[in-house]
């Protein structure tokens, strides 16, 4: 059986580079380019026939292209001999669009999911997903890593929190996973319902007053969450000193000015996308390509 | 366009018969017996062809019995020139297998998904399945409807509580649609983990004492959580005057001993699996025919 | 390549365990029960990745329920990494369904192939089904294999039979195949039709009076046909000591009562089904064993 | 609803010209012809968006141009807006080819149902298949006819037959359903076994001795099965007139000859496959438009 | 039958007003929005169910966000109970990918096409395709239309053009249409190959001396052919008034500088892209929205 | 890795040995052959479980047929436990109906696709596709090899042509690879459009007065537009000493009679399909054997 061939897309290729030199393989050489017209051109360089092949491509915005890419690089690798394709995404985009709510909405991982195995991948590696649910969206294999621990064991080398924080109600059992690696207890932030027609307000459960707070959740989008989670917390009593720790790193829109205006003093990320650049927060990397090349590995043995 | 022609599986008839009334047709004709080797035997006697065809089966247990046997009758009707097959599951087996934790476990919701598909079902009308995110197993259109409402209003009728009380963290939207309808406020029972090596205490959230409780849940199975709950609750210095409220009672294993020791005004579930008989307890069974009617005759008449 | 990975289902557990034993391997780990509310829980606890999968289960009554198990458990190995699952059903259920005579029936034996293959099960071993015609509902390879080899050799150490009977039509072609191996005629009860109006009544065709009958069939289920044919041959003037011989010997509703009544020496059957327990008759039980343990030797080397 | 669309490849246009006088349509115009390089040539000149086509086109020998005819037909009527293709296959061609017997064979009937699947055809009408089973081949729906009434009305105006004979223990069934709409006995003529290793002989069962057989089978295609049962027949002792009926008359290799030195005093089919011309043989041709024109019909306007 | 549902996409949306206007319809309401971490956000406000639905989206580039969007809005009709869903993608980005040339190239066309059809999406009406062998990509019916006739009624009615040259081989077909239309000869530029071993030239082949040449090809993308046609023509002595005509005016990269370096009295397009705003260019644009709303009109009414 | 299994259908067995020869193996060995209806009967006889199988079959004329042959060759490989199977096309049949232009046509070179992947056919290997744009009608792997280079070297071996001609605009960039390979110049033949009104004439592009042309093609079916160029070369003034070559010689139809009448050196071709015997022609045929055992090696390997 010959080595996995990882291929990179152009999401994350700084990443892709690192994966490589974990699992000790030159990357796959190959062109992930734009025509003039601005459409994607993509031309595998390396021999791909009989290979087990890899591609790793984070679907952040913009997740269509992003997306269309890694199929066109899963049809080149297929057309062109592949053994298997896996494509290998630290950041699953659409993952939140996973149920529908108001009704005609799409359901967006769901149709996201369709469209890869319409690309002939055979199967997936996932990291974090927002839900576990969304495999459920896949007929084909999912592999679903976690970057829980080299975040939590980045954190203990860095900080000394003393409850870790859930900042609304769907991010507790990733909380009760952070709790158990640092041996802390677990406070949840939720929005509380007061009545049938007053307003909702957030609310704090569990002991947090004079504790250091690290507040965790699957990503940090807009900060929206974070940013009010750390605002109950201050208003409950919490020391000035908050780490927050997140597996995605995505921080668009108002979510640098959200966050600088916030006592923290650490916030911990992945590599999963790349991290943005002089962004004037205390952000720490830690790079998800071990936890990645491990899976690759594990996969290809097989 | 013809009528829809509604067939029940035999998982629950009398539901199909109230469904059927509440349509305003005669429900169709079909011999659903077994062989003297205990193998389904079908038989269709209403004519199928052209007409869009409606079963009613609730895939309670054994689930895997009863989707058979719905399977067959959606074989029977496909292959009998019916315009299109809907399945109408008012409970939705296997709903709870929809992720993956320990590792080498079935993806159960998925699988069930999977094989109504390949039955040759168009269309799954489902009623409170367990998470919405079910949804996504299913590549056919699902209409997901509510009993909430219905149950809500039995509630309003009957009772007085003062709280809606969501028995753990996976409720929580539950009661808060429920405390819509009833304009209440919500509580919350929670385990909460108290340290890394501590184990979990169950923890209520917001304001119970004294208050009269309403506590809601997809279903009552072995009637666990339930149980926990209220004992939290009762501790907690609520009145010792609780209503349940689920739309799927299934009660079984321990269900009814545990429910028995709980001190309950009434237990409010609908028809969607058949009620338990002579159960002693105050059960108030809502039926679900008027919400099935509906919408198979919004959806037939399209 | 590595050894098969062979893991049984509850339908015939220690048939699971012969055929580990003839392969010389031990019989894959994994839990198969059931929830509380009686749903499948299924665990694989061996590895499976890159494995060449057997799933061993016959899909007797309740088919539904052991059908359901035996894709929840390829869905497991499916998503876990298998290279490949082959389910191996020595009983496959539904395989009578094969036609559809009355109109509006379904044809249970394609519908149970269509949830097989959506199980993402790539191959299945069956063995003497009801009829070669049912391979022609899959379009997955469907190994067949037989037991009247060692069905007949079992029957030619215990017997001195002088005629082998097709206890009907249908299974002349069988019955020809053990006379082979037996060196012996053939006769066939039939059921004639007299004319357009008159009854039918069993006829014999062949040289049975005074000779000691094989009735031969696939399977003995509630023995009407055997216990039909019996009576046919005893007015002919066969000897009062008759043995029959069937691959499935399922015994459900009136068989043990109808065997009873007749003048059988010895009715002989194979553990393709778990045999029925102290049932009075002179049951000789052979091994399907050796059978499914060379198919499985064969088919994991390629 | 529109009337339906009836086409006509080039197997059998008379029949199609005559199914379409039974319905009062004209046929659909369409060009069916041969490219110079021998490639089919096929251009649609009726209208078909929005039509119930039916391509009416028995698969006979060359069965795989026919079959790529009706293939064409169907691509050029749904790439064109089709509403629904079916196609009319009153001889259904490889419908033989229904199990694998000696190992390393197609399964042809499933092979080729899964080509008709694959152009697109949504639905299938067959008269009298080979056998019931062929139906498991098909997913789509399949709705089978049958030319046996037709055919037994017509003998019982041309002749007096005495007993009803299946030439094989295959036609059985069949012989059965003549027997019930002409009010007669039935014999049937089967090879027997006499031993292990004696070669088998052709006996007859039933009482046939100074009777006139009717011969039936659903083909006749060399001949050779109905020459061996009518030899048998007059070797027990019937009368040397004797009438042959079969549903599918393809007359092929040395049929006519072996038919030609038989004491036949009719052969009577059906327009299935064209009749021969000039045969020689006291041929009587039933048309089956009108059961196929009935079952359009039906079809049609559902 | 109801009228169709024409929805937009953000493509191209004063177009789908402009075929909603020529259907005499309203268009549909929905949400077509970006959620704040970028990704696309779908809702539909128009009811759909049993609704014809036309979704208008030229994937124009960033043709992965447009067809991801269209993917969203066809997933959420079709969850929502449309009855069919057609594309109308007046401009098919990747068509000019429909070949592989260099080996481990992606078939971008195809893979494209695959999206779409697992999208759920029934039936695409296109637009002047590079090619019409990119049909063969699709499973699904294609209707393909063109703006050949209103572009060359809009040049005659502008222009006097004498001679229509087409930039290359590619368009010389395309060239006989526009010629056929407007009644004049045709003339060819294209690149000969000199030897083996010398580099190529572009030649005009037919009568251009003097003539006032209308070049067209199916888009003018970077303008790189039309430019280089356009230096060979007048090389050959034609008129320095040229008129371009394209039914694609994607005008990206260096297109205008180029384009604004030539004698050039008009360039005609259509609306299939939004038009650049302030080009400089003497744009002429033709809208082709009486094409689609007939198209539409057309194919709804089947 | 065991060997490739080459197995020949009846279309070209001479090539099947060739292909064996050059790389070193037997044939596999299997009955190809007709039942006495004239249906198609297929045996393989050498094991096939586990193996790497590669079908050789052009589906020359009649096509359906070979097609049917090859499709029932792969349902009894792949039922037999083939690892892989591969059907190698060097000439693929409806190649030319590879769009639709009239409107109410088959696309025939996607059915012909569709049919091969229904029949479980992994991969096909293709020899100088009339366009590289079928390819876009698979989604299964097509590995493209070309008989251009041995028919250059052996063009260059026996002729000395002075230039490379394309009979018509379609063969352009296949003339381009021939003079690469020769180092010459390329002319054209092509309609011109004198007008809108006006008959077309063919036209030589390209200087030829005097030259020796080379006339390739990819094919020579009923050589009417090779015959037409020859012509309009003799009128441009060529040497009446042409030589052609095509990939494919099929020599249908009045082929024979427009080629005997061309001053004619030699015309080069390929045992892509069996060579005419006995055809007057100076025929030369060069054999596809190394080219696609190459191919076969190669793809075998991984």
């Amino acid at each position: 059986m010959t080595a996995p061939l990882l291929l990179s897309g152009s999401a994350n290729p700084s990443l892709g580079n690192a994966i490589a030199r974990a699992l000790g393989v030159a990357i796959g050489a190959c062109l992930v380019d734009r025509f003039p017209d601005g459409e994607i051109q993509i031309e595998l360089r390396s021999e791909v026939r009989g290979r087990d092949v890899y591609l790793l491509q984070p679907t952040r915005p913009p997740a269509g292209e992003y997306l269309l890419e890694m199929v066109l690089l899963a049809d080149a690798a297929r057309r062109s001999g592949a053994r298997r394709v896996t494509a290998v995404m630290p950041y699953f985009g659409y993952a939140r669009q996973d149920r529908r709510v108001l009704g005609r909405e799409p359901l967006g991982a769901r149709a996201v999911a369709d469209l890869i195995a319409a690309a002939g991948i055979d199967r997936v590696v996932a990291l974090d997903l927002h839900s576990a649910t969304v495999e459920g969206c896949f007929r084909l294999p999912l592999e679903h890593v976690s970057a829980v621990k080299p975040l939590a064991q980045r954190v203990r080398e860095l900080e000394k929190p003393s409850v870790v924080v859930s900042p609304d109600l769907g991010a507790v059992k990733l909380a009760e996973r952070y709790a158990r690696e640092l041996d802390l207890p677990v406070a949840v932030v939720h929005k509380q319902r007061l009545s049938g027609s007053e307003v909702s307000a957030r609310a704090v459960v569990g002991a947090v007053k004079g504790a250091t707070p690290l507040v965790v959740d699957d990503m940090i989008s807009t900060a929206g969450t974070m940013s009010a989670a750390v605002e109950a917390l201050l208003e409950a009593g919490c020391m000035p000193e908050v780490t927050l720790c997140a597996s995605h790193g995505l921080f668009v829109g108002p979510a640098m000015q959200r966050l600088s205006a916030l006592p923290l003093r650490r916030v911990v990320t992945t590599d999963s996308v790349p991290a943005p650049q002089a962004s004037g927060l205390p952000l720490e990397v830690v790079s998800v390509a071990p936890v990645l090349a491990e899976a690759i590995s594990r996969l290809s043995q097989a």
